[in-house]
């Protein structure tokens, strides 16, 4: 999820998912990353621990912009206003990740394992939230819940945003997402009372 | 999530679930589970491939009792309403379930790549939700959201199920997560609208 700028880290991101690509995530080597990028190994291992480093190393900043969004809610704003308040954020920080997020998004669907990776970091993402709602006075159970909503709008609007081709914003699909779930959810209360 | 049953599988069952409280699930052998149920390892996997798949055999039935109780569903129910028409069903599977599931989660709780099996066994179960309502003609959107509302509203709920002392209804712990979740989720829509 790194920018496509000139720094180091950004051309080693670049030449990474640009390989990924052409010739598979398995088949890819760090030295092939490094030599694409014009740089060393040793340059790629000072930013990234692995090459799986490099699709998931974004994943602390999403939590981290997630978390400074929800932050800045108003104190008596509900537990979903909260977990909402990170989307205009998260919006800010992927818009212009277009590219990449899409190239990595047919990587990661074509491999199980980094699949299981993806969803052991929305898993803690998750937790997180739930935690930090919960630092805020929110009960156990709202809280957990509030939190798996967040996570499910951010995964199902995400993967709305990396199918389409030209880039559109993030927020606007995460917003709709949002507002779609409060009508599935709500259309069984008016059908069961 | 076998039945506590004299028959070899729940035999084997208990056996596990005991071994694994006792001594650790790392250090639990299938000969000693064997030993313990009184049969051989050749009838260990007979029913189980490996010491794992008797934490999460549990995992299709569950699958095929949810689709069941969806199937069930009204032809024009909405989709939240299909997806919790597979509650009662669950709940009933489970019934005579809790010694073993309240084990079960302290096991998995303990161990890392427990924890991850749950992640993806959950994640399959979403698709294959999401997959239910889809053929039903509920929009891709829809029917992921409705996919994981449903499935964060079990986790939830199996976690306060598998967390009190003594057994209680699954089903109506499972009614009153959507309900939260219901009023998480509306409570948004009164403050941002």
């Amino acid at each position: 999820m790194s920018r496509w700028k000139p720094d180091a880290a950004g051309r080693l991101a670049k030449a990474a998912i640009e390989l990924f690509a052409e010739q598979g995530y398995e088949a890819t080597t760090v030295a092939e990353i490094a030599e694409r990028a014009g740089l060393t190994k040793r340059t790629f291992f000072r930013y990234y621990a692995d090459k799986r480093e490099v699709l998931f190393g974004g994943a602390q900043e999403l939590e981290n912009c997630w978390l400074a969004g929800m932050d800045a809610a108003p104190e008596d704003a509900d537990p979903m206003a909260v977990v909402a308040a990170g989307f205009g954020p998260i919006s800010d920080l992927f818009a212009d990740r277009h590219p990449f997020a899409r190239l990595r998004a047919g990587i990661v669907a074509e491999n199980p394992d980094l699949q299981e990776r993806e969803l052991i970091k929305l898993h803690r993402l998750t937790g997180v939230l739930q935690h930090a709602l919960a630092k805020r006075g929110v009960s156990d159970h709202a809280a957990a819940l509030a939190a798996q909503a967040g996570v499910a709008v951010f995964h199902v609007a995400f993967g709305r945003w990396t199918r389409r081709e030209a880039p559109t914003s993030l927020g606007a699909l995460m917003d709709d997402s949002l507002d779609e779930l409060r009508s599935v959810v709500t259309a069984t209360a008016t059908a069961t009372t």
